[in-house]
C-alpha cells in the first residue's frame, strides 16, 4: 500500500490521510513529492500525480492496483480495509457524528482554508492578528469549530473519544490555529494540546520541521 | 427517519440526500424547510434548522433521536442502515471509484459551485455564456467534470454502473450544466441524459417547478 503525499509542511489534505496511516500503524509506504514550480512544463509535482490520477491532487492511495483519491475517500478505503481498527468510532452514533464533522470539515470552512493555508514551521501571528480583524468570515469559521470540538465527549479527550478519522480531518486545522495564533478558548486550546501531543501528529511536525531546515 | 431540505429549486446539498432516499425508495419523512429572507431575525429557515443542528444547513436526517448533517455524511449512513441496498457499488473497486469522486465534488469545483448556483427552473444561457468566456477557472471544473464522466464503465449507465450515490452527487452539477447551458461533449451530454431521466430526478425537479410556479 503506498500513500502518495505532498510537502508535510503545506500538505494539510496530506496529513490528514498520512495521520489514520500512522495513528493506526497501518502498512504503508509513503511517496513524499514535493510541490514544484507554477511553471507547469517544469512541474513534476503534477507530472508525477497526474499519471497517477485524473485530478493531478495529493493524497492517493495504491492498493492492489487501485488508486483512490480524495483524503476523506481513502479514509473510507483504509477503514473498511482494517475493520478491526475503529478508524471510525465503534459505536453507531459516535460514528455517525464522526463522519458530520468529518465531511464537514471537507466542504466548508472556505475562508480559514484559503486565508491561513497550513505552514507548520512558520509564526504567521501577525499575519493571524490582521486577519482576524478584518475578516468577519474567518472569526465565524473558528465558531463554528469551536462548537464542534466543545462538543466532544470528554474534555481531554478527542472528537469522539478515542483518536478518529474525524482528529486526523481537524488536525491540519489545530496546525493553522497555532501558526497563526489565531484566538480561540481554553477548552479549544485543551483539544489543540490533546492533537498536538498525539504521537503520529509530532512524527508529521518533526518531517515539516526537517523538510524546512534543510 | 425524517430529511430536513430546503428549496428543490435551489437546494443542491438537499437534492443529493434526497435523490437517495428516493432511488432506492428507503423509508423516510420530508421536511421542507423554506430559505427565508437575509434578515437573520426573521430568518425562520436558520433558526428551525439552528434548533436541530449546530451548523444550521440542510440536508440534515433524524433516525434514532440521531441528528445527523452534511450530505456526504448522512449517505455514508444510510449505506449502513441499508447494506442490502447498494447505495455504494457492491465490488470493492468501484466502490471506492465511487467515494473517490462524490468526495472531491464535495471539496472542489469551486468556481462553478459559486459561479452557478443551481436554480433548475431558470434558462441562465445567457449568464452562463458569460461566465464560460470569463472564467478559466470554471472551463477547468467542467473540463475535470467530463474526464470523471468519461470514465464510467458503460456509456449509457451510470458513474459506476447501477445509480449510486456517486450519481446522487453529480445530479445538482446536471441541473447546473444544463440550466446555464455550459458548452460540453457528447458523451456527457448522453452522462446528462441518463440521470435527467432517472425517475428519482425527476421528481425533484417536478419539486422544484411546483415551487417557483406557485
Amino acid at each position: 500500500m503506498r500513500l502518495y503525499i505532498g510537502n508535510k509542511n503545506l500538505s494539510s489534505w496530506s496529513m490528514r490521510a498520512w495521520l489514520v496511516c500512522t495513528a493506526f500503524d497501518l502498512p504503508f509506504e509513503e511517496v513524499l513529492v514535493r510541490f514544484s514550480g507554477l511553471d507547469l512544463a517544469e512541474n513534476t509535482f503534477t507530472q508525477t500525480m497526474q499519471k497517477l490520477n485524473g485530478n493531478g491532487k495529493v493524497p492517493a492511495l495504491v492498493h492492489d492496483d487501485r488508486v483512490i483519491w480524495d483524503s476523506l475517500a481513502i479514509c473510507e478505503y483504509l477503514a473498511e480495509l482494517f475493520p478491526d481498527q475503529a478508524l471510525w468510532p465503534e459505536d453507531r452514533g459516535l460514528r455517525a457524528r464522526a463522519r458530520s464533522m468529518s465531511a464537514e470539515m471537507h466542504s466548508s470552512f472556505v475562508s480559514l482554508r484559503s486565508k491561513c493555508p497550513m505552514n507548520i514551521t512558520a509564526d504567521l501571528a501577525h499575519e493571524g492578528q490582521a486577519l482576524w480583524s478584518s475578516s468577519a468570515e474567518l472569526r465565524q469559521d473558528v465558531q463554528r469549530i469551536e462548537q464542534i470540538w466543545a462538543e466532544r465527549p470528554q474534555l481531554e479527550g478527542f472528537l469522539c473519544g478515542n483518536f478518529s478519522i474525524a482528529d486526523a480531518f481537524y488536525a491540519p486545522v489545530v496546525c493553522r490555529l497555532k501558526s497563526y495564533q489565531l484566538p480561540v478558548n481554553s477548552s479549544s486550546v485543551q483539544y489543540m494540546n490533546t492533537v498536538l501531543a498525539h504521537p503520529a501528529v509530532q512524527l508529521w511536525i518533526q518531517g515539516a520541521m526537517a523538510e524546512t531546515t534543510t
